[in-house]
């Protein structure tokens, strides 16, 4: 039987795209669906009744969702090509750890920054600086998080990239300037059709993000 | 080579008796050692130089931390015996989904129980009966999460057990009356030997949270 793949997103979302990497990672075809989530579709609401949140990943009929979980389920599912997290025991471990840590640390202040001003949004920045030192430590010399191949903690904060001229525009801040061993490695990983293929345009991020901001009292 | 396990972790930490009860459901011999949080070991900061947080599990030297990154580490880890997430990869998606719904919904909630007052706590109430409505529909007819077998959820939400006595004292509820199919859930998880010797006291835990309460002024 083929497999029917159906996700369902929103095309600025860093967590959809990192199901969307994996996906082309592991070359599975499969459904795009866009959600308006200010008018969440009655499929949403059935696949995900627990969060009613995207990504969901619908693979023969049955739901998968929360955006690390569902990567993890794609690579074990087609776990013929290119795995994703390491095979040894510790390895994952730390692969996960690190994904988490994305979720946990970089997501929320990345947030501050354009969802914030004055003092609070200095207090972001700085916090932020602090999350990208900590994760470049990380990296070290490798090429990527996942060592010498790309991998599961490159797909959970390479999504972030779509969102860094929103960060620095309204942060006032250079990325380049900032984290330099991160932009390398984003420009490593910038050479994989899955990530230049899925990522949308910074700028359509930034309008979008604009957008965010009015809906905040910001703008 | 012998496996060497130490596990650092404060004994009431619902987070820490999660590693504690996988350790004893795989019959893992490890050492103890009790965190005192105010004043935080070189070692702990040494082994999670991250989060600085309990619990870290110590094998063979090097550390791994977050507890259910820690369960699923030792499930992989001692792979021969007692399985504690399923095989399947769509069931274990699943059971991580319900796992990471306990530390995202159960956890902040439980707290709000204990460490706020008022309008604010009848607010919290109303949330955490309508999580763990939520938690028995998943439950169903099954005597465990893991279906007919004790595993990952189990171990991630029964922990919450021990302060069940502490909640239900300062929300003034019965979780007996509340939540009868999770409480005939709970004696069935108690017959583990592995449960009934990690959990603490439940009064233990109630003296523990008057304290934490009144750090807050909530006292």
């Amino acid at each position: 039987m083929a497999d029917e793949v159906v996700v369902l997103d929103t095309w600025a979302s860093m967590f959809g795209m990192r199901v969307r990497i994996a996906l082309a990672e592991k070359v599975i075809k499969y459904e795009y669906k866009e959600q308006d989530l200010k008018n969440k579709s009655e499929l949403l609401l059935k696949m995900n009744p627990v969060h009613k949140k995207i990504p969901v990943l619908i693979h023969n009929g049955k739901p998968v969702c929360e955006s690390l979980i569902i990567v993890q389920y794609i690579d074990e599912v087609w776990k013929d090509r290119c795995p994703l997290l390491p095979s040894d025991p510790y390895q994952r471990a730390q692969a996960r750890f690190w994904a988490d840590f994305v979720d946990a640390k970089v997501y929320p202040v990345s947030r501050r920054i354009w969802a914030t001003k004055g003092e609070e949004q200095e207090a972001a920045k700085k916090e932020y600086f602090e999350t990208y030192k900590i994760l470049e430590g990380e990296l070290g010399g490798k090429p990527y998080f996942g060592g010498e191949t790309f991998g599961f903690v490159d797909i959970a904060l390479i999504t972030f990239y779509s969102w860094f001229y929103a960060y620095e525009t309204f942060g006032n801040f250079s990325m380049e300037a900032e984290c330099p061993k991160i932009i390398a490695w984003v420009k490593r990983c910038l050479q994989r059709e899955s990530v230049a293929k899925t990522l949308p345009d910074q700028k359509k991020v930034l309008d979008f993000v604009v957008g965010l901001r009015k809906n905040l009292g910001l703008e």
